[in-house]
């Protein structure tokens, strides 16, 4: 939550379609692929007129961008490419949500990569689809894109005979896979959630779940509209997309969902670990409450009747009895005993109340 | 939910189509029934060869392959049938979803075949139908299909008049209905379950509450996309499926739509079970408070008074009366009585809070 | 609920379309009224051949079947009539949703007759609407269409001259209209329940709480469903359906969306009735710990104050003053007033919490 | 509630299309209006005759029947306007959901009129729309229209020149409008229990906030529907609606709109309310709790050691020291500060806590 | 809320068209700018004649009018450029929900700008969109405008080029974005409270929730329904609306979509900041029934021991055994032992639950 309080955003008013960095951001790095289906060549361009220089008809060039701090070569790039400056704008201006326009000569997509830690958050990542090429830029510098990255080199499979949004799929693909791992270690990470909750609630489980839950709520963010813009990429009416890259797109689809359904399963479960703690904490304060009525309604009436043969009347005729101690410790203990058969028939006292059994429960997992 | 921990899933970025086998997964078996209208044969075909040579105009051949373990025959299987990539993935990446997508020259469905147990899991099934064959590919060995394999071999009704889309519904309709016994024994579990909550609480309730609700998220999360995946098998475009076969498909449509009303009926009970738990809790807790309250309410003001009379001072009159002794036991009693009419009248003692009466209501039902 | 797990229900993977009776019914009773413009004769067939004999052009036939038991002359009047054996085996497959299905040459629909009783529950009623006929079965004995019988009879209105569809709206809309009186028997029964949880909460206030949502439920299962069957018949495109018809059924329609409504509405009073439940029984509570902790805050200062004067030390000079009890005492009594001052501040003590305030607040509705 | 329970209605199964008056009705009473441009003449007709014979073209004709005992004449006037058989029945069929229906020569509309007083109550409003006349019924004397007939008689604006469908209009919005008063009235009874609830919640509160949800339950029933009704009735193709009277329906339906906009929102206020009171009685509950914890925490101890050496042993030297007396009071003294510097430390003793601080707490408002 | 309720709004069943003011408005300051694409001219009308002559083919004139008491003006003004009545009359209506209607000579949108303050709270704002005028209509002084203002006086980028639909949108864009940096104050306050409700809730963070919750409401109040009015002016066909524009308007529809996550977003968070309260004070009635328990249940029955020593029995041998004393006082100690080792061992005394691991856990974050 820290997080999204530093969110870089320009004033209100400013003129729309004008890239504005209002945070700190990494100083940009830039990385092309520029292959067909039998070359491969890489090279880290220095400015957007290296990066033009680099698409050209009959290859596809990937140029990889991260890092968004040198707006102007984004500028240069965009106006080389023609790129649509409200889209440009939209790469710089971090937190935007996933989605994915048409702009005729080329598309734009948004996308978060998932990224574990702390909490679980997730990095803007931009993709311009154009003929020829595809450009991505990503807020920070690492992703999980290597694997792709290797697959192009290796030239395996239909990545090199196929366009540029064939690799858009791939790169989107790959974001969406790698959900799969977190969402999994978030799975785990419910169960031990639940055990503790179960078995010993304390006050960090509290925190736990409402950690769990704003984790779940940062999932569905950023893949409830990635699902969406998904679906519109492979419906959409561009000649860039082809048939065969739809196909798999939608299989990307189905992955979105799957993830969307596992979060929402997760966010039941969550929901239910709530309940579980509160009724926890009220059964504790049962047991508390239990304990402390079974010693005061046994001790406070035998302190009562300790009390009447402590008082200094005159003439208490007991007192005197050779007897009296005796009976009236006989007496004590019937009443003790009493209570405590009372106690037991209530249930209050038993099998299940019982310490001991409490301590086999803990065990019984 | 440990069950889900241990998922197989192929790493992120990976190419798409290609199957790829991450954990453990039972040795493939095969096996085979080809029939025509008048015949019918039996075959354990030991590999894709011996399958793909099985399928032949003019008949029908069901090929069931239960455990996944043997990634190369399944790809030979799928190269010579034509069956996309993507679906073969499908095959042996676990914990699908259920869908039915439209390849054209073959429809790929998978459903989650429920499994009761200790908790309810659900095993994945995939069938691809095509002109002559249908191809059935189960994550475990066993499974409920065994009545279809008769009414195969018997060769009464449509069975065996009609194609493989005939057959693939039989299977779904199969699978579907083996939800009704789980969700009926699920439902005999919740009034169980309910008696206890109401009549005696404990802790273990609160746990098989939250297990209930677990598994209904299992069946709702296997036969909410399955009745999607039947409804648009039965209206899709693809010549594979007859019109006859699409009456039958609206039949098993209504059978998912009838559990999904069940399962979302018992949802709504179990969470109506929960609230009576937390509500009984509170209940108990009234109980104790009330028996602590009434006996301090009624002791610790006689104890005061026995305290008074047990002070040294050397004037207290009191002390020398010959009725000192009985007159105070009298105040002190009528305290009592004093307290006790409070109480009966505030309706904290009386027949429904006596524990004659709680023991009574329990024998009631 | 115990009546859903006795659910007879044909075994997974069995044949479709054919009637399958596992549980015990009722043998079958039928009875005919056959009627035109300006004649109407009644009998009770003994078989499905004389059934089928009635059926004639230029008459509607009623064959009212109630008991399903005689599956044989159930196939056989199915196969006289061409229905299709779905729609057969859904008849006596009992616990089915309420559904309108167009067949081409019939029309079948199900609905379900409200009954009330310890819990309500609903009996399953099917409907074939043929040229010249109409079919129903009926779970059990006795149903609510005696008016129907009458109306026929007496021959007024539209009844016996509009045809076998218009016979079917008839049925339909008493069927409806049944609803009716239950839920307004509902409604005051939830008004008592508000009543008796408001004033008294008890034990089984929270029992009556839940089997009014349950009731709830099965009532929202019997009319949900059968709102989508009317409006599916009013908008079939089968020509058994007249145009006239169709006008009734908007009528229909128009009374399930309202049955719909109010049980939405009981359903929002019932979740209502459980919230006042839990903070009456919070209420309650803290109710009873300001009595105990009154008492004991007055009361355990005091019997300290006697226990330090009840101690035995041999130089104690209070004790020997002449004044000392009486000023001790009037010590005590100091202290006593300054306590329940303190409460009267906090609100604790006063016209609100005080005994009589709750019995005159009892009274005041 | 308590209406709804008196709620008029025929038995199930009876002619559709036969009115049928269950309950007591009060008398009919007529008023009407008819107008053209230029002219405007009102009279009170006795009975349907005298009524059809003031409907004439080329003017309009308002007749408004207030009382629905007379079911005759309805009748009468049902037949000499051929109005259909279902819209009459609904008329006298009383809680009826909104609804629009267009019967090709008439327009049929029933709207809910809101009522304020001890609960919230609607009273059912039908409209006929035909061609030259406008009629409508009402449930009971008295309604919020003298605004428009004070309208139609200064003969401003629009009213006098359209026909009967802007009457229609015109009617309908001062019914819509005649919501607000009675929301604002809601919104401010819902602040007045929000500072109670916060500030001093008692029983009674928590009955408020339950009539608070049940007639934001009746506004919405009324409400609800009827925005469907109005934006039925503005893309009805009934020729009977002209486009000018279309636009000014569009105005209705956004004024239905913002009915429901803050119905809900006063919903969602309501729950929220409800979550304060029972955090409120826990909040209670725990003060309770602190002041008996401290009090007994300092004074068990204390009272455990003034028993002890109230103990008569013959051997306790202590008891006959010298300074036996103040020291043991001393450790006392000092035992009671340890005690409540814990309870400072721990925060249950201090500002927030001090009854003097709550009492500033409820002044600050 | 105390705002809603100084709502201004005419009397129910008064003439539409007609605005009405009811309450106090500010009085009308107007400023008009008057551009083309080479030239900008400002002034200050002094009524609707001097504002009319303002508007000419060729160029575009923006006239904004802030604060709403001169209704003459006002109407005048409709009159000149033929404004539609119904949305004249909305204008001075406030408290409107946000739409776009399209009157065919003109668009009609009514937008809520956001401000901060006590609560959130949102000023009506009215676009009237024409052939070379835009008409704003603001409920007070002050506005978000200005940045808007300075770029038509720079003249730079599309502003002065583009027609008056531009300019629309370039102020309901200022206004959408006017929402960003009061989500983001939002959600820093939401971060603070959250501290506060896990580290030390008290009853102001009760209010604070609910305070947070109300203005959630607002804000989705607002939100909401101007996404669909953005949206209905994207797709609205009135020829007013360019192709460019309609490109911007998606990018004001993606920032209303994305408010409204942050909404939901923050609407979930604040819901469970609510269940952290409830818990939180069970959690502290809890430690505080632990410490009552633990004390209590040492002491009491250790003061029953030394209450039967102090009995005032004749025969009592242990008083008179040398080593009574001693011994009972082992034999206490003993027993407190015990009773400590029990807790311990239930773990209600521990790391955890020590006054000192709480200090720990407050000073952690």
């Amino acid at each position: 939550m820290r997080g999204r309080s530093s969110r870089r955003r320009k004033p209100p008013g400013a003129s729309p379609g004008v890239p504005v960095l209002t945070g700190e951001a990494m100083p940009s790095r830039r990385h092309a692929i520029r292959y067909t289906a039998t070359s491969i060549e890489e090279s880290d361009p220095r400015d957007a007129r290296e990066c033009l220089a680099l698409i050209a008809p009959g290859s596809v060039t990937w140029l990889d961008v991260q890092g968004l701090a040198d707006l102007e070569q984004l500028r240069l790039l965009g106006e080389g490419l023609k790129l649509h400056p409200l889209a440009l704008e939209d790469v710089v201006s971090l937190n935007q949500r996933p989605k994915a326009d048409d702009y005729d000569s080329h598309l734009f997509v948004i996308a978060r990569m998932p990224e574990a830690g702390d909490a679980i958050s997730t990095d803007q990542t931009s993709l311009f689809v154009g003929p020829g090429y595809l450009l991505t830029f990503q807020e920070r510098y690492g992703d999980c894109l290597d694997p792709v990255r290797e697959r192009l080199r290796k030239g395996k499979g239909l990545m090199r005979r196929a366009g540029s949004d064939y690799l858009a799929y791939a790169i989107l693909d790959a974001i969406i896979d790698g959900f799969f791992p977190i969402l999994e270690a978030f799975g785990e990470r419910l169960e031990d959630l639940e055990s503790e909750v179960v078995e010993r609630p304390t006050r960090s489980s509290l925190e736990s779940i409402h950690r769990a839950k704003r984790d779940l709520l940062t999932l569905r963010r950023a893949i409830f509209p990635l699902r969406d813009a998904v679906n519109s990429l492979m419906r959409c009416e561009s000649e860039l997309v082809t048939d065969q890259t739809r196909t798999y797109l939608r299989d990307c689809y189905d992955h979105c969902v799957q993830i969307l359904d596992m979060v929402e399963t997760y966010r039941e479960l969550a929901a239910g670990l709530m309940d579980i703690y509160i009724s926890s904490l009220s059964q504790k304060l049962n047991e508390v409450m239990k304990v402390l009525t079974i010693i005061a309604t046994i001790f406070i009436p035998l302190t009562f009747v300790a009390g009447v043969y402590g008082m200094n009347f005159d003439f208490m005729p007991e007192l005197h009895w050779r007897l009296g101690y005796p009976l009236i410790m006989a007496l004590m203990a019937l009443l003790a005993l009493a209570m405590i058969w009372y106690f037991v028939r209530r249930g209050w006292v038993g099998p299940e109340e019982l310490p001991a059994g409490r301590l086999f429960g803990r065990r019984r997992k």
